[in-house]
């Protein structure tokens, strides 16, 4: 049932960029386009775009919306990280609130609806836009980190998954050749679930994520048993959050205990750190970015285009307020409320965790 | 809790192969062998290879179950399609019961426990040879067409998905290049998840599936409408199964109504009809058994490791005659006589058909 | 030295799309407008697009030639194939002369220079069309067939082959997993290049080309030597033009001897053949199309893009006439007269034949 | 014509691995066994495998000589770098000549011949072991720096700009949807083939090689012509050895002039100075040992197995002291003297330098 007087969506990515983007603003065209016979307009830049006068935005076509955009990386909108409109950095040091800002380029625009495709920082500031004025949003969530709670699978994850294990199906064979350690380090700024899941679709020996602190030991331990039943190299695969258990010294100076320092790279400086524990040669990769970008695996094409068709239909019947979710393999929706706010680390004793001792990979913490 | 005098465990590997079921096997082994220190055995040729005397195995050691059988495609094992053993074909055209020749197999192997990685029949001949006999098995569900009822999703699905994918990804530039319609036949023998699917991931504009009877009067219309709004291509993929609608006369012959012949291919047959409808031309490209073979993707990965570190724990458990299920993104298990038989096609009114036509994409039946 | 006067230059594409055309595109683009200073008009669909009034031609601008248009299959000019202007075919049957029309074309969109993109009968028509008016053009080879006499390497070629390998690298885990015959059908209307190369990188067991007839019986031999040894599976690569030696009645009907019928594909009429004589499970797999599409692979690029320039400059220095080539690991260039027309199919007693033949490669004819 | 006495063939890698070693290992076994009917013997870790008693090695036999070694990346042998046996390092401090010991362990395997496949340095060890006892080597040229004076093309180097490239492709999306500098550290030691062929292929703004120091007045420049003209990102490639132009001081501390120091990382530094630079916010991927690992292109694998082939006809006719070579898009061979040592850096007046000039990539000298 349609939302009386629904004429014009507005569509905008927010926070850090992933795979996947573009294949959920090519849905939102389709669906409210090719179907509902709505205009979508395209806001650059997040919130930003509408802060301009006029605001930075254009008209979203079904010929936009092709086939090539599905496959695109990255945003055909942009995206900026600049924290809360509400309490935004002025140059003197100072905040300002931009909220009413960004309510009157709504009005600009004309926007009936808003879709807004975000991490979990993104959906609380639209839901704060909503309770104070007029923001009628709808969210889809995006992030490589999967560690949204209100979904099991966020935009963007399952890409970055699939990038970092095939980084360690070509680490392998050379650490063999070279009886090495390589230390891949993977993005992960709170969460560690792309390396979870990437070290155990690569074959990882050792994975160290910021839920389950470290320890040289077990890890030193773990790579010495390995090469005492023949095998002569070892792959070990860190988010870059990764933190070292409490007590714990392996890293001299600032680093231990808990967050490691980001100078020279947590994943230089574990290689580093195996070298002396185990007397083996390591070798660090640092995928950075790579991660993020590119044509998006079948996955996270699946799940976009489900969301984005989902969410022009929510938007449709005027059920505001609400993020799009993913849940039993299925699309799905919750209230934001609900949704945000909770986030989703990784388990210390749940499946995931579970498959990777049950394989025999080493966490670091035993 | 482990099970009283389990000290060593059977694998096989039995129906058509495809990408993860290495993964699945070094994931029994890993669990079985380096975690609760049992034996394992793989049987060769699935339950052919207990026919022979002595049987067709060998021990799985840690050392092979490395990282590298994680990344390969097939099976070690070996697979033959047979037919059911209780009423096995013979050269004179009658047919025998081979069930206790297998039991005695297992006898003489020593399994107390048999772990089977298969489709739908495969988990119905296992469970039938567990009730006539010694055969205490947990079941690993595989298949390439993702139809099994008692799991969101089996080993190797998803890899296939993503292959057939990235023909789509190749096969639009060309299309776009020469104003070409481009027909891709993809498997699917009783259920058109991979077509949809790949469909959907790889920007088709129509997919036919054997679940929705197909007419060429749509169809047409379809491409005919993408043309008119300027687009100069068509992508259409077809699951190799498909069947046109009732009273539906598109291929002259014994072709309609009902299933298309096999001689000179659907995808072939479909691509020629097209020109004729449309005027425009059309290539046709058989995936073919690209589709189940090479390495696989991540999901596939994860998915299969997941199982068999859990098919382990079941039969460690003592707990026979239940299969491995994923739902809800996790892994869990079911009785295997609810769950085999129980097939499950693409759903005409499910969520992916819905996703499908929210993108405005054909189905072939309106 | 530029050409006095030299301003505004076309470029076109014509013929068969394939990987690399939007890259040499590209680099003619920043080669022309941003080195050079000068106009760069896109013509579509290659001399087609000059026969209209006015002719379907735009600027090609930088920011349209950046980095996406590098990685992007097809050619964003589109391209028809109508046999040659010189005697074009009317409905009515007979044929007609339209080069003065192109001729017409030329000066209307002013142009000083053509870069045509194209095969081997391009070259030959637009060095007619220089002949015959004014159409200052410099060729730049392309063909995913390589065979090409007057470059070692034309571009979409390597793309092809890897396209091709990739399918191979996927057949063989399955082939093996279920003790199969594996046929994997290629492109190659008149050379075998990409099933050479494609055969040699992929580790085909069997090779079969146009340029070398084959009989079944060394083929056959071949597979049972194989299985003799151990090796249960074998990789057939056909490329679609291959032709049976004389007197050879394996195929009956009209395909024996000479060139096979394209009714129900090569590939799987021979995969029909070699299970009739080996007693093995055979497969077939067509690629069709997916060769010539998608993202260009590295080798493709730096070619494309080598060549893109070099045909400006030689433009630039009003050096008309003159076709792009790949020799010694670099550009250079070749009167067309001299390279358009030397056909280069594979060389029987050639190096890679001899490289085939050296792995124990077995192509078809003993 | 074979070599009278011909039996035996030990074949073995060494330096630093790289995609294709495997493909090469296969293709001597196959020529050497399959079609000239000899033994080949591997030798594991390189010359470093000939010190022991017995020394590690092991027949290399057809079926293990299949298809799967072509599509594997490393090398089955093993390899090692331990500098020159003619002045091994003790662990005193002192060095000693094991040479005699090689000459030894030859002998001891009764080897005929030795191919040696390995870069510029062991090429010079195994033709001075050559002139100073047992040795007759046929050296196989590989390198991912491509910088071997006797070749132009090094097994390895084709992958490696593929992994980089590839690279590009992500970082391309993601960087235009934050406005952001992408900069991709790539190997290359002491030549910038790698930086240069990726860079071209992959579609870079600014490529920095060790042959041409860079200073950041022309960089920075680049860049803002970029954002000038409505670009609002650009992607860097570096290589891990490049240097800056005399006098040049945009890094504070050690590493201005000259070469980088390695703490922090190449590409990591200039990330930093390039946001000083330009305002613009960089993000940093060090590709590492991806370069080197995993399954090698189609390239690699042709021109591996042309070279393995090649290298056993070559000490099948007895002719040793040579290394194979490619050139102009066929194998051959040179004398190791004449090639050894002969470094091939990048030209910075030669062709692939016009090209990247050609397409307005800035070099960093202006």
């Amino acid at each position: 049932m349609q939302h009386a007087g629904m004429r014009r969506i507005g569509v905008m990515t927010t926070g850090g960029d992933c795979a996947g983007l573009n294949a959920a603003i090519r849905a939102v065209v389709r669906r409210a386009v090719g179907h509902h016979g709505l205009e979508v307009i395209g806001i650059h830049q997040g919130t930003m775009g509408l802060l301009e006068d006029p605001p930075r935005a254009e008209p979203l076509t079904l010929a936009m919306a092709d086939a090539g955009l599905l496959r695109a990386g990255g945003t055909i909108l942009g995206s900026v990280n600049r924290g809360t409109p509400f309490s935004f950095p002025l140059p003197d040091g100072g905040v300002t609130d931009l909220s009413a800002k960004i309510h009157a380029g709504v009005a600009k625009l004309g926007l009936d609806a808003i879709i807004g495709i975000g991490g979990d920082g993104s959906m609380r500031i639209m839901h704060r836009l909503m309770q104070t004025g007029h923001f009628p949003f709808v969210g889809i969530p995006k992030t490589i980190d999967n560690d949204l709670g209100a979904t099991e699978y966020a935009i963007g994850h399952h890409t970055a998954v699939e990038v970092a294990m095939e980084a360690l199906d070509r680490l392998q064979p050379t650490a063999a050749s070279h009886n090495r350690i390589m230390v891949l380090e993977v993005m992960g700024r709170d969460a560690g679930h792309i390396a979870l899941a990437a070290g155990i679709a690569g074959g990882a020996d050792v994975i160290l994520i910021p839920e389950i602190p470290w320890r040289m030991a077990p890890v030193a331990a773990a790579i010495r048993a390995l090469r005492e039943r023949g095998r002569n190299f070892a792959l070990v695969v860190v988010a870059e959050a990764v933190r070292t258990a409490e007590g714990e010294t392996v890293f001299a100076g600032p680093s231990a205990p808990g967050a490691m320092p980001r100078l020279g790279g947590v994943g230089a400086r574990i290689a580093n750190a195996l070298e002396k524990a185990t007397g083996a040669e390591a070798r660090v990769t640092v995928l950075g970015h790579v991660q993020r970008g590119g044509s998006p695996g079948a996955l996270d094409r699946i799940v976009a285009s489900s969301m984005g068709v989902h969410a022009v239909d929510l938007a449709v019947a005027g059920r505001f307020g609400r993020i799009v979710v993913w849940a039993e393999g299925r699309v799905g929706d919750a209230p934001v409320d609900q949704a945000a706010g909770a986030a989703r680390p990784v388990d210390p004793e749940g499946d995931m965790v579970r498959v990777a001792r049950g394989l025999g990979i080493c966490l670091g913490d035993r």
